[in-house]
Order: structure tokens, then C-alpha cells, then sequence
């Protein structure tokens, strides 16, 4: 089983390693990293690179795609070549799979019109402009498209594809394998959670970067 | 504040990007990946490959060290270059830490001598023949040294630090901004819970993993 993960410029990193680190532990299953050209692909920090093994052109029938979210979604939903290939790739896949606002890019490829979708909280609005309807879920399904929400999501996401794709046991030996026993330092990893004033102040933070990009 | 991360042959991914995409949202911190050579660096699974932007030679001062886990921490633990630049940055951070057999590294260098620490669960005894007491907390705090668990612990060690560093706000503010409240699909990412079986199978795997490397 091939499983495809699609870089761009500004991706956020966690949003593709997180998955990565599941579901490369699968028997049997081969994880490319490609983007639209071969070479280094920068994050949305621009502290990292993460290399892009094979061009997009190269692999246009993984059996399954998984999209990262990042800045870098916003100029792609009207990207012809990105939608066009999302699409190619979709017609044929097993699983088509997002995490954080990689869900964008399915939606603008059309494949969301009209389901319930995630994203990162901060998104939802966007989300909703492509015909998907938000729903405050952490894995969201329909068929064979699978969406996680913000960044750290990604794992439980995975977690759970790895389920459906080979069971449960192998899904419950990869999370024992990532000690994946969470504890977080506090509780508000969500908007519910966290309050009105941190929802603001983060807001505020993604719009600047935003424009300083 | 510069955060150094130390990539090698066969490290993990997972443990190094989890704190990565924490540490990088502090205000005013830049993270730089470095490794004995610049360049790109590929991971246990040989499916991934990272960018070492510098040579550790060029960062011999990093406020921060974050040293992440992975089959290559075997090898290094008698390498002399690693670990006298190992010894050589403790003398002088603010903050030493490792995540998963990361700490086989800080053992092996003398910096866990007689303490508390942990390491993956599949890596006790190893830890252990360098001076360290195995003790199965997610993180563990010695003055400016701290460690977190197996792989994904790294996220739950990193936002720890934050608070440490810059205060409860900022690191709640992180926790957010990941979405990090996590929904596991299983009770199992500890050897307790999940039982002897699943344990006997992961440490088979594991030593077969080992010996084909």
C-alpha cells in the first residue's frame, strides 16, 4: 500500500508527521512525501525543511492521500494543477485524507460539497465558503474521506485510518508504539475549553501572520 | 532564545517534529535543526528525510537542546564527537532535554547519573546501565534538564517546557493553537494498559527492526 502525503510551501510540519509516525508502522506500507516539485519544502515557520521525494506528476495513484494543513492552503484552493491532481488522485484512491486545513483543499476540489468537515477551529468560516458544513468533531468520516482537525489531531486521525485499514490490534500495537498515553499540561487544547479570550488572542496572532506572509 | 534539535542517522520523526511545532510558536525563539553534517538527514523508517540546516560544530551555545529518540541513539551513545558537544552544550543551557531513547544520549554523556528519568517503556534497561532510575512518569524535571516519555510524549514535555519558560498563558495559548486535546481511539499507549501481549509484540518487533538495521 502506497500512501501519498502532499507538501506545499508553508505546511505546518506536526500536521504530516504526526500521521507519518502511525501510519509508516503499518506492515507493509510504503509513506512518500511528494510536492509539486521534487526537492526541500519549507514550513510555515520557515525553521524546517522536510524533503519531497517525488513530484506530484510521479505518484497520481497512491491508495492513500493525506493532506496537511498550513498558511500555504489558502493560495492553493485555487491552484488549477493542485485541485486538478486532488481530483485525479481522488477517483482512484482508497483513502482521501486531511488533517488541520488541508480539508480546505478537498473542499475547494469539490469533494466536500454538501458533508460535514473539520479543520482547525480557526478555519471554519473558510471551510464553509467550499460547501462543507463544520462540525466540531476530532475525526470526521464519510467513505473513504477522512478528516482530522487542528494539527495534533493528525495522530488520533491516523490512529484511527489505521483501524479501518488493518484492524484495530494494529492500530492499538502503533499507539503503544508512539507511547501514545497523552497528558496534557492543561486543559485547553479547544476553543470550548480554552475560553473566549485565548480564542481572541490566538485569532489575532494567525491573522498577523497571516499578513506578514 | 535559539533552541537547537540534534538530528542523526535513524532518528524519529515524530519526537523531534511534536516538539518542534510546540517550541517554534513561542514569541522571539528561532529552533534550528543541526546534525554532525549539514544536510539532509533520514529518519528510522528511510521514508522521510529532514534538512540539518547547520553542523553541530556551528552551534556549540544553543539556549535550549532538544535531543530526540529513534535506532540510531545506539550507535551515538559511544560516539566521542557527540557526546563531548553533548557535555559541552549542557555546560552551558538554559534547558537540556531529550524525548524518547533521546535520554540514552543524555545518559550516556554523565548528565543522569543517580536520577529519576525516562526513556521510551522498550528502552528501560538500557537507560538504566548508564546510572539513570527508570521511573514511569510522561515527563520528568531535573533542574534545567527535562525528558519526556516514548515519541508522541515529546508534545506533552515540550509544552511543559513553555510554561517554563514563558509562563502558563503562552503555553496555553500553544495548546490551542495545535488544537492539542487529544481523543485517542484506545485506552493503550502504555505498557499498563495495554497488557503483556501487545508488549511481548512491540519489543518482538522492535529487536527484529534492530538486528535488520
Amino acid at each position: 500500500m502506497k500512501i501519498a502525503i502532499m507538501l506545499y510551501d508553508r505546511f505546518t510540519a506536526l500536521d504530516c508527521i504526526g500521521p507519518y509516525d502511525v501510519l509508516c508502522r503499518m506492515p507493509g506500507v510504503e509513506v512518500v512525501f511528494c510536492a509539486r516539485e521534487r526537492g526541500e519544502i519549507r514550513t510555515d515557520s520557515r525553521m524546517l525543511g522536510i524533503t519531497a521525494d517525488v513530484a506530484m506528476s510521479e505518484i497520481p495513484s497512491p491508495d492513500v492521500l493525506l493532506i496537511p494543513g498550513g498558511f500555504g492552503t489558502r493560495r492553493l484552493m485555487s491552484d488549477a494543477y493542485t485541485m486538478e491532481w486532488i481530483r485525479g488522485v481522488h477517483g482512484v484512491s482508497q483513502w482521501t485524507t486531511s488533517v488541520c486545513t488541508g480539508s480546505l483543499l478537498l473542499g475547494a476540489a469539490g469533494l466536500l460539497n454538501g458533508l460535514t468537515a473539520t479543520t482547525h477551529w480557526a478555519s471554519t468560516d473558510l471551510l464553509e465558503t467550499t460547501g462543507a458544513i463544520y462540525t466540531e468533531q476530532r475525526v470526521v468520516e464519510h467513505g473513504k474521506i477522512m478528516m482530522g482537525a487542528g494539527v495534533s489531531a493528525g495522530i488520533d486521525m491516523a490512529l484511527t485510518l489505521v483501524s479501518r485499514i488493518q484492524g484495530d490490534d494494529v492500530a492499538k500495537a502503533i499507539q503503544l508504539g508512539i507511547e501514545y498515553d497523552p497528558q496534557p499540561p492543561f486543559d485547553c487544547g479547544s476553543p470550548t475549553k480554552a475560553g473566549p479570550d485565548f480564542v481572541a488572542l490566538l485569532r489575532a496572532i494567525n491573522e498577523a501572520e497571516e499578513q506578514a506572509s
